[in-house]
Order: C-alpha cells, then structure tokens, then sequence
C-alpha cells in the first residue's frame, strides 16, 4: 500500500510520480548542513552519481546544488565559454532556444543548428558547422521535453573528437538521465547537466551535473572571471570535493531534505543493473509508441531511432486540442502535459514514462494511461 | 508527540528545527508545476509573503525561487547595478565580504564599510560615505549570521533617501526575516532577500526576494541586459505574476514539495500577529543572553542595540575551543555552531534561536539548551 494520498497519475515529463521512500526522505529531521551525518549523506550521493554516470575517471567531477535544470545552463555558460567566444547549440526543440538564450546573456555567441520539427540535425551538417568556425563548446539536448526527440550522443561525441577535438561536448540530459544510457567516460562527455525530478526520481530543486576534468581545467584556464557567483565552479568545486570526502564545508546551505532523497533514489536506481533500467525504459516505450500508433496518432518524433524512451509527444487528431483532451484524461485519473514547442503547441500532448512508473512492477499506471487516452479521445468523438 | 524521529535539537543559525506539518507537507504527493492545485498553493505563498514582508504596494514583487539565500545576492549584483557601477556594502562579518565578492563577479565595484567585529557601521560614518561617492545601491545586513550582529534598517533607510535618495537600500535578511521586525513599505526597503531555512521554518532550497516597484523598475531600465539568466528579475517576473494571479507559467522547474512546505510554514507563520511573534524572540533572546552573561561569557555583539534576537554568538572561556566544547553538547543533545567569521573562528560558538524552537510552547530545547551549556563548560574545567 502507498503512503501517498489518492491521486491522479502524474505522467507528464517532469516532475514524474516519486517513490513512497523518496518522499518520506523529504520530511526527514533537521540536520546541520555540516554536521558529520549530513556530509556522510550528501558524500554518499555524489559518489552514487558517480555510478549512475557511469565514470570511473577520478578527474570527473559530480556537482549537486539547489536550483533546477536550468540552473545547469549558467554553469556551462558563466564557466566553460567566455564573453566574445563561439558555441554550437544542436537544437531539437524549445530548449535549444532558451540554452541558446542563456548564452547571450553572458555574452557568448551562440550559433544554433536547427533541424525541421520531430528531427534532429544530422552528423553531416554538424561536421560542416565544426569545419566553418571554431567552437569553445557544442551543446546537445540528449531528450528535448518539448518535442522528445533523441539525440545521438556517442556517434556525435565521435565526431567531434575527429573534428574539433578542442570543442567540448555538453549534453543536456534534463529529460534523460536515468532513462537513457549515459557512458560518460566511454563516450568522452564534457558535462552532462541534469535535475532530480525526472528520471532520477527525487523531487525538484536540484540541479545535478557531472563535469569532466578537461571541463574542470577548461574553467580553471579562463583569461576572465568566471560569470557567475552561485553558478560557478570554482566556488562549489571544492565544497563537492570536500562531502564526497567526508569534511565539512561551505559556500552556500544545500538543502538536506533534498539530498536525503537524492541519495534514497540513487540507492533504488543502483539497485538494478543499469543495462536493465534502460531495457525496460525502452520496452515500456516500445509498448506506450505501439498503443498511439495503433490508435492511428502521429508522434513528433517520426523515425525510430529519434524517439526518446521516456515520453512521447503525440499529435492529436485533426481538429483535437490539448484543452478539450486533458481534462477528461485528468478525470480518469491521469496528468498529461499540453504542448511546449511554440510554434505546435495547441497540436499535441506529452506522455511522460519514466521512472518508478515505469520500474516498479506493483505500479499499472501507464497501463491505465494507455487505455484512457483511447477512451478519452473516442468520448471526445474521435475515431481511431 | 512528534511525528519526527528522535534526534539532537538543531539550534544552529539556520538550517533550524522544523515543525512536524511543514516537514511532512515535504513529501506531498507529486504534482505538476503547472496544474490547477500546485499553481494555487504557489500563488498563495507569494501573497503570504507580502504579509509577512509588511507590504501592500501592490507594485512589491516577492519571487521564490530554487536555490538558496547566496542566490539571492546573484539576483542584487546581475540585475540592479551594472559592469562598472558603484555599490556600497556595510560589513558587520562574513557575509559582507562574500556578497562584495558576488557584486565583483559582476564587474560591479563593491565599496566596504566595515566596522570592529561585534560592532556595525555607525549612520555618520554611512553619510559621509555616501557623499563621497554616487552608489546605486547600498547593502546591509540585517543579522550577520557569522556574528549576531543586528544592523538598524529604518535609521538606515531614513539616511539614505536623505542623503543619496537614488541609492536602492538592499537588506540581506537571510538571518532576519521571521524573527526581526522588517517593515517593507513602511521603512522604504527597496530588496529584502532572503532563504527558506531560518525563521521563516521552511527546509532548506529557497531563494526567497521582495523586490520594491523602484527596483523592478530599475532592472527594467538597464542599458545593458541582465547579467545572469537563471538569477534574472525579467526571466522570473511574468511567472510570479502569472502564479499569484492563479495562472500556468513556465520558467524553470519549481520545486512543489518544498513550495509546500512553505506554504504550510507561512500559514503558521501569519496565524499569530506578527508583532507577537518579533516580540517572543525577543523575549527568548533576552534570556538566552542573560544566561550567557551570567555563566561569564561575553558576546560578539556587546552592545545591546547591535544583538540579533534570534541568535546569540558567544566567545568561548579564554584557552577553550569550539571543537573541545560542540560535541559534548552533541551528546546533551543539542547542536550549536562553530564559529564563521574568519579571524575569531577558533574563539566562539553560535546558538540559534528562531522559528518553532521559540514559537512552540511545547518544545523545551532552548532552555535545555542554556542547561546544557552551563553543564558542558563546566565538565569541561570551566569555573563561571
């Protein structure tokens, strides 16, 4: 039986349902934030994330700090690129734009690399874009939440390598950490940014990343400041180096509460075989992509191998909107997103599995889900 | 009985003891950011914090953002001084120093003026420097949390629109707000910023900012855009508005669990009248000092005028040491702090004294706490 309340299945992409555990961490005691307890805890967490990353490289470098994914951004952006310096942003939906936003505000010139809805940029027009610039950095959204297009990590990782050697590779993994694989060391990844509501299942306010060494010494070797004060590195790596060590530290107060979650999730997330948390991500996937497609839906993501394996985008029937949709799946108990991409937004809906709905075999809520988007469209009078 | 497991009573300055409703509103059920219910508890803690602020301008704006109090100096320096501006900091310990530092990441030059520890910089010396010099704004903090010195906003405020009525007068509440008077409007504040973990009771992961109509406006009037994306009055403003007016607005991600548990801290909060609250620590401060003075130690702050109410920081006897002293009091049962400012570290511990610990009839830790104290210098050598 769940500790949690009665209430409607939160299948959006972010925040996902969380674990009865996870949340009873949330409301544990207060404790000192650099108290001996505390530091075992967030120590612990960061040396979890470690694995779950997949590195071994000890120059790898795990941050945790309250904000949110899109904290992640100012970090890349205030430290690993200077005012004036190129960047290539790979766009695949919204958050490309706004990455790329972020960019300019510290002065960075962000070039972005568009594909047509659905799709994303191919390794041809990435080689031309390295070959005609000079790029300090190349960001890539490993799951675009707006479109949930998949982006191929290893063989652009590859190609970078061959091209641009110096470009750092960034992935915005918001939407895929812990439903995608991730080899940081084996696909030679700069940083991965992320946030605790997704995949990895603890509630939000953290923003989580994972920084290689070369990241490390590329922010160490500015010629200027960084740009940030709470988004920097060199004042928070130190502190991470010191948890994970065991001692006391200090710049700004994390939040225990958090952490203490963080670290019951990544327990539950390494208790499994990675290999097997992603099989069955990709299954569930497979079974939820079958089920719109058999009800005669289109996803954004139009060919196989560009769909994420933790949501799905779906385009309603001709003449359907998320407004007239949602709110009867909501009285069947089930919380689907509306559209995020601006310029589709009235046309489709996102399904989000993820995490513990998708992991733990006690839970039927994307079973449901499934069959009441159908019902739900065929009240609404579309016919499959 | 509490709902909380059993353990040492947390009278640090922040984080503080936690009441059993807010820690259990942490592991609220999860919900979308931008669904009907999670958009009405977040609205309603913003208008809560205009009570709490003391303001009815409707041109105030509170912001609660992921993060921590440290964000909120990202917030000052990115968007209300620019690259080359001149700001005045007051220093009254080691908050002063990181939040010059904060304005000097933004290329903005952050003039001190300090004061002997345990003291605060008297209001003639604040006039002549303001006459020196045009500053944007002028900082000060309200309670330093490394000295538990308490800084005189109104006098303060009163000066400034005298002497330099242009200068924004920035309060760092992070140490204040819940337990010190801070009467927004009335005292003409222009930013009060603050976090969740202090007195306000809620854990730790808020970033929490009133912001005056004049400040807004001033972020609004840059010749240069803001400095920070994730810490950005402009990117924020359109969702505080649109949460407080009940309305789904996207950003970044909040965190819904913790937004809960402020909710359900501010409901406390405002359900006694505030003065009755300032009143108690008060009350509770008068006698933990007095207990203080009477074993025969002395304070940072030793002048009556300059001592925080809702934390006391003591000098240890002379040839005694923080580490010799916490963790015998660790096993009275009670936590108290190191010392923090850099020069005296070694010489003195920090009690706090905020939020349920005070407020709560039924809990009894502070005066366990003054017990313990006596009893642990005591078996240490020490002869009051």
């Amino acid at each position: 039986m769940s500790t949690q309340a009665p209430h409607p299945a939160l299948l959006i992409p972010g925040p996902i349902e969380f674990d009865d555990a996870v949340l009873q961490s949330m409301s544990h005691y207060s404790e000192s934030h650099v108290g001996a307890p505390f530091v075992k805890t967030f120590g612990e967490a960061l040396t979890m994330l470690r694995r779950l990353f997949i590195t071994e490289d000890p120059a790898s470098q795990p941050f945790v700090i309250s904000g949110s994914g899109t904290l992640g951004w100012d970090f890349v952006a205030a430290n690993l690129a200077e005012r004036g310096d190129d960047v290539l942003v790979l766009h695949t939906g919204y958050f490309a734009d706004s990455f790329a936003d972020c960019f300019e505000t510290y002065g960075v010139r962000a070039t972005q690399l568009k594909a047509p809805i659905g799709d994303r940029p191919q390794l041809d027009a990435v080689e031309k874009a390295l070959s005609e610039k000079k790029y300090k950095l190349l960001t890539v959204t490993h799951v675009d939440t707006s479109t949930g297009v998949l982006s191929e990590i290893e063989a652009l990782s590859k190609l970078v390598r061959r091209v641009s050697p110096e470009t750092l590779l960034v992935v915005d993994g918001v939407c895929s950490v812990g439903s995608e694989e991730i080899q940081f060391d084996k696909w030679n990844i700069d940083v991965v940014l992320t946030a605790s509501q997704k995949a990895i299942g603890c509630p939000a306010g953290l923003c989580i990343l994972m920084a290689s060494g070369r990241a490390i010494e590329r922010s160490r070797s500015r010629s200027t400041p960084p740009g940030s004060y709470f988004a920097s590195f060199k004042n928070w790596l130190p502190i991470m180096q010191n948890y994970e060590a065991g001692k006391p530290s200090y710049f700004a107060t994390p939040s225990p509460q958090l952490v203490h979650a963080l670290h019951t999730s990544l327990t539950q997330i390494l208790s499994v075989p990675l290999a097997d948390r992603f099989a069955r991500h990709k299954e569930v996937s497979q079974k939820v992509k079958a089920a719109v497609t058999k009800l005669g839906l289109r996803q954004l993501a139009d060919k196989p191998e560009n769909q994420a394996n933790g949501m799905t985008a779906i385009y309603l029937p001709e003449g359907f909107t998320p407004p007239q949709v949602l709110p009867s799946l909501l009285k069947k108990g089930v919380v689907f997103a509306g559209g995020l991409h601006k310029e589709i937004a009235t046309k489709y809906i996102r399904f989000g599995h993820m995490g513990v709905s998708v992991m733990d075999p006690k839970r039927e809520e994307i079973d449901r889900a499934i069959v009441s988007l159908g019902e739900g469209l065929a009240e609404a009078g579309y016919k499959a």
